[in-house]
């Protein structure tokens, strides 16, 4: 039984409640948070009104493309381990998916994508440039919420997180084409790229609704565990997604140079490894030099592998929670982290 | 009596004190500040002390390059008109810094500039994609600093200027090659791409040390005017200087589209500006178009114009800050604001 949150946008609603599924008790407890999530979506548009036209309509147009809004979820369920009232964490809510969307904007910058969730990146519409300063306006956006809330206190965690995410995002360019990558390198960069922001959602849900610092610590590492599950199974969409499916072309990453937890398994163990570091090491790689590295992956067991770590990640962020008071929402996180690894399995 | 304060990278004490000029009671005064600043340099230097190798070495090259220090200097000095404590405001000094620096990195993104401060800017030697990070990393920072500080309750003023900056920078995009542009529009942008860091600086500075609120709302209103004063004299070196001494090449302005004052007023007031006009709108423009239209806006009177009403900006800035008390300081503040138009002129 898993929640599909694969889009809370109020304009598709229909499709929300088509994609849910599970016992009465459970869609009762999502129901609440999906009310709630609506609600955001007004507040992510609000932001997004911006006078300045050059930005304004791609701007409009990525936040309504339907992201998940598992950040944001996670704010609301974990800040029912506490004290709960919506108005209070609601500008939270609101500054994870925003702070989630810079960096995706900025991240498409990096990888030179021309697609995000199935439409033209801000990127590949704009350029670069002006890329650079939407992103750059959403960040701000989400701090002047985070400073003007109740819980300016949080900033640090905030900007430490940030900090970290840019880590991430440079430690992978620093790591393209590297074939000697290790796993633990690996797990370094997409915890701080990708699990780091799940953590500080879950984690300030917690603390702004003044739950115990036990619950606080766990719904962190709650947090931690399933980003790093995310991350492994979103870069094994790049092997065995199509391209409507994923929003960007596949092997997109294997054209540029990001080894992710499949090659590196294969590069390990595959008896073609050789070849296959041949291959990954290619910065003008071709079509076929791409699906002759992906079958050798696949047949190295690299996808399974990364399989068992993506769903061993699960059951850590599982383990995490375990201690937590059995209130109805809990169910909701362990299906979150359930969901997150489901698109590619 | 100009206070030259081209540099205050600790490794240049020399040229800074080569700069120096003035009485006796001012150079006691400026060697105060001047002792700090050269702190604040290990401070900044510390920021980019990174682990990620891809970008300490240019951010460190980019910190040392000699930037002015204007705004560190604005709320050093600011927090005389307080109870002044160097380390309570420290790391709000290396903050407004960082803010400027990574907004320099991005800007020089938006700009495509080879060059910054005569050395390869950060975007030419990484390319964009790595430069967009860089200029993240920057900004993370100056907010952990802020909110690691005392005053983290500054950092809803810090986050609304940030957007602001954003703003100012996208609407400098948006009016690229816009030969209707009028001094209203002009005003609005430079207003926001520089004038309100300065006022940060200033404010934030005398907030910090608990000076009187019409204190800070004077110090506020200096920094705004000495902002506006600083980006026309600064816009008005794309017409007067050459590569070495601006650091980046003459006409660059014209070039990409950006329309500044001496243009906007050529554009009304020459017997040439519907000739202008087509030359300015032109994407394509070609080196002797350049120094073509150069040669109008200097015979149109643009330049002095432009040179009156930055010294006019100078001025307001000085009466701003005219009823504060008369402290050493104060005369510290009013060579800076004379200063950033003393480059160009």
């Amino acid at each position: 039984m898993f929640i599909i949150l694969d889009s809370f946008c109020s304009k598709q609603r229909e499709i929300l409640q088509n994609y849910m599924c599970g016992d009465r008790v459970f869609k009762q407890i999502l129901g609440e948070i999906e009310e709630e999530l609506l609600v955001l979506e007004d507040d992510l548009r609000a932001v997004v009104d911006t006078k300045i036209r050059l930005i304004k309509k791609p701007l409009e147009n990525m936040i309504n493309s339907g992201g998940k809004r598992l950040r944001p979820a996670m704010v609301l369920a974990a800040a029912r381990f506490g004290e709960y009232d919506f108005e209070n964490i609601r500008s939270l809510a609101v500054s994870v998916e925003l702070i989630h969307t810079a960096t995706l904007i900025h991240d498409d910058i990096i990888d030179d994508s021309p697609l995000r969730r199935g439409i033209a990146s801000i990127q590949s519409q704009l350029g670069k440039d002006i890329a650079v300063f939407a992103g750059d306006y959403l960040f701000c956006k989400a701090f002047e919420l985070f400073a003007s809330s109740d819980h300016f206190n949080m900033l640090r965690s905030v900007s430490k997180v940030m900090y970290q995410i840019c880590e991430g995002e440079l430690k992978q360019r620093e790591d393209l084409f590297n074939t000697d990558l290790t796993f633990k390198e690996y797990l370094y960069r997409i915890r701080r790229k990708t699990a780091i922001l799940f953590a500080l959602s879950s984690e300030i849900g917690a603390r702004a609704s003044k739950a115990p610092t036990k619950t606080v610590r766990a719904l962190h590492n709650y947090g931690i565990n399933t980003g790093i599950a995310f991350q492994i199974a979103d870069d094994l969409l790049d092997f065995i997604s199509e391209d409507k499916k994923l929003g960007k072309p596949a092997g997109a990453d294997i054209r540029e140079g990001v080894i992710t937890l499949p090659a590196i398994y294969a590069l390990k163990y595959s008896e073609h490894r050789e070849h296959l570091k041949h291959i990954l090491s290619n910065r003008n790689i071709n079509e076929d030099e791409i699906n002759e590295a992906i079958e050798i992956i696949k047949k190295s067991g690299g996808i399974k592998y990364s399989e068992s770590m993506a769903k061993r990640y699960v059951q850590k962020a599982l383990n995490s929670i375990e201690t937590l008071p059995e209130i109805p929402i809990k169910k909701v996180l362990m299906n979150i982290s359930s969901f997150v690894i489901n698109r590619s399995m």
